[in-house]
């Protein structure tokens, strides 16, 4: 949901997640901390993953007049809490939107959706950048004002360390791989200290690796997917965050697949996007929480 | 989700949910008192139609030892709050199921459904009666140990109070029209004393009135649905709890868009009376609030 | 599905589509007659709307070696066969590929997905004009080398005499309405000598008429969608050619209705545009008959 | 689709399955062939892997007066045609329906779903028997007049072979595995002598092998899914017939992941069934081509 009001109150509005081992509480301290505050709860999401001895994950969207002004109190006052309940948390206003490089290889599908959804507004993110090892899409970024990068992978470590380079000034705080198809080294996922979300064109774990529409007509499946997830250091195997499928039939090709495929990839990897930069994902080890 | 704890501790969950006028310190308020009973959370979800002048609506599942013991001081305790906010409320064991009755005529595909599923343990209730104005469900209903009552309709109104008389000393908490195909009285539905879920065979508003599907087929849809509502004196016009649609083609005949419509309705009226048991609609004038 | 083979053999592709009275030999005639002249079929669909008395509706996609030397005399021997089996009837070859207008008003999504799928090659079609009452679009369009028409309906029997006056020499085979958001009159419909196909933002026919959106969340659905169309004299009223729906729940804002609609009006119009270029569309009264 | 004909027409309702090499004029002989006989094409639905050099597949649904007494001479002459196109053929009318048996375990939404479209006239089968490793569900194939079997298994060999004992007297067309838990040997497979379709209770091949839930939940996807499949001596590896999947999130337990993929795994399963039945799916290796 879209809260609605005018943009002048956004940065009254406080994102709060918080995760940490459950226990009797929780939901009371925070709710009477932000109440004496001030603050105004819009929503609040919690899971646990196991009432006993289990993990607790929050999430409030609350509004709170001169938020900006008071974010430094707010911090120092909640510090306490969160020492007490061994909390992690993060604390930002609405109008902090994140910073956010693209990267892609040729195929427009996700790149292009993400930018126009950017433009008209879905994603409050700042776009600092899109880089890519090929050329094609420099005239498409171009159109809507975004600074595109080449940076040529053949000389892979070369290229991973122009890349960092070009980032390291950006403070970024997400990169998102829109059909990327280069393998990022372990080495570069951890240098470049931000997370990544990346699009499988499989519902992962059928048909980790290359070629997922291939494998899959070659296995005669009936439905074909995609999956957003963050990335690790094992290839396919990150924290899954969306997945969608749809239905396919014999007359479909490898070509049709691919077709059918890409409007999955782009609304998949939008939502994934949409999620994180709303703060709505917390990690739960190999999974996460998505509260929508 | 369902809380998977052994028999005994089900006594022991308690359900709150709330709706307000909405301001600031609620969420606070009521966890606070929670947590100062004893009480664990288990869940909480919570919605405010508009943050300004909107309307507050909660549902919180908590754990607290002894609840049963406790649950008139619980009561007396949460009384002052509920006044202070305006709330309206309600408190329930997840033990203290549901009593229900299910009325059916002919179809069979929506009672047997709820039938099995409630056998299973899907569906937390007491299963008082079928009712139906024909004879042809009773041996498929025998075969679940419930009882079966023929009440004719070709007299309405004497059927309506046989209907009556039948309920009356049960407390029903639920009616539910598994594709009852008569019109209830406004005196009836006022005069049974507990809401009515109904299954209707179109995706309202499209389609309201009888032979959904035929006039579906007039129109060429491409798409057919149903919808799970709450009864109110205006037909096909209450509450709509849930929805949903398949896929259908030119190939589909009047006879397929029924079968193929069959399992949507199963599916879809199973899930409003799951969620109404649970507690986790609350009404929101012409609107539901569904936290699931 | 696509057929894979290289450009040059498009030319002998050939898409037959019949509708007559249903009657026994009709099939054995056409197969008979293409298989005569030499010709492989690729798929042939066929529907009977009534095994008696009803209507019979026939495609057929096949290659013949020289179809465009050869087309002269296959349409002269067929149009024999098509007299004695009373056949309305059109012969294309796949790369005839027709010429498209499309008319827009102020949302850019449906427009630029039509752009964006007819420049990846996904839509086979000769984009001639976008028009629109607006100027805000011209950019995009500009983008993808098309020609923008920018006609005001202020005076809107003027504006409509001007689009007459645009369309004219270019033998337009369809318009596209992708959100074009005034309401052409009967006398244009007829005189512009082409089918249009319109998108409305609700799954027809519930909340036909103007701001879906706002009906749909003041009635409380659960779901909301989106329904391609010809259009005829009547709103709203005529042939569906697809359409799609999208859970929803009480935390969605009308904005968010918006949102979440725009990506099913996308999809669902491309997918309305794609079959009718490719001749899949077969109109029956009222309704349609689609073989995908 | 259903033909709708009073049921004395059925048996002039004949089904024509083919396969072959792909070549010019197979439909054209198929449907003069079956012209010259008298029938009327009802549907005739047809597929080529590959224009050049790949299989050809068709399915007719016809309609020819006095079929069965007719049939032994359609068969003679079809003989020759096959001949000719090196044909593989299946011939039979509407009103020949299968013998089948059902094997199950413990659960019972599988059977009882098959049971229940089986009474309503969804499946037109004849239902043989239903063998179960298992005492638990005799009561309820009971209610359907329907004979049950308890086969033990602790001595797999010896219950593989009071299996084939029971059938090998009632030429057993089709053997569905209603989520029966027991591996069966290659060699029972070879010698029941017809074909098997299985429920996987994951979107193959995500998940194969047992516990699918449990290793879904742990690797923390977002969707579940089942899929029907034909048995082969390669466990989990048959052609796939029908797959869906449903949205999970993290709030979803093992548990609810098992009630869910239930409701999956039932309408999955049926699907495959009732297209088997209907002679709609034909064998391409390892894949299946499915003639909705």
């Amino acid at each position: 949901m879209r809260l609605q009001m005018n943009d002048a109150l956004h940065q009254d509005v406080g994102r709060l997640t918080i995760s940490c081992a459950d226990r009797p509480g929780i939901v009371a301290a925070v709710a009477g901390f932000l109440a004496q505050a001030g603050a105004n709860l819009i929503h609040a999401d919690q899971h646990s993953s196991d009432p006993e001895g289990g993990r607790f994950f929050m999430r409030v969207e609350f509004h709170l007049a001169e938020l900006p002004e008071r974010e430094s109190d707010i911090r120092t006052g909640f510090t306490q809490l969160a020492e007490q309940f061994g909390m992690s948390w993060q604390l930002s206003a609405e109008s902090e939107v994140p910073t956010v490089a693209i990267f892609a290889s040729e195929s427009d599908h996700c790149l292009l959706d993400l930018l126009w959804r950017w433009r008209r507004g879905e994603l409050a993110m700042n776009l600092a950048h899109v880089v890519s090892n090929h050329e094609r899409l420099r005239s498409d970024v171009g159109a809507f004002n975004v600074a595109f990068h080449h940076i040529p992978m053949d000389d892979h470590e070369a290229g991973e360390q122009r890349m960092l380079d070009l980032l390291a000034p950006h403070a970024i705080d997400l990169v998102v791989l829109a059909r990327y198809m280069r393998i990022l080294s372990a080495d570069f996922l951890e240098r470049v200290g931000c997370p990544l979300i990346n699009i499988h064109h499989s519902f992962l774990p059928a048909f980790a690796g290359a070629d997922p529409y291939g494998a899959a007509h070659e296995r005669g499946v009936k439905l074909i997917g995609a999956t957003a997830h963050y990335v690790t250091a094992e290839l396919d195997e990150g924290p899954i965050i969306a997945q969608d499928t749809a239905a396919v039939s014999h007359r479909d090709t490898v070509a049709d697949l691919k077709r059918l495929g890409a409007d999955l990839e782009r609304s998949v990897l939008a939502q994934a996007v949409r999620w994180h930069i709303e703060r709505r994902i917390l990690p739960d080890g190999r999974r996460t929480v998505v509260f929508r």
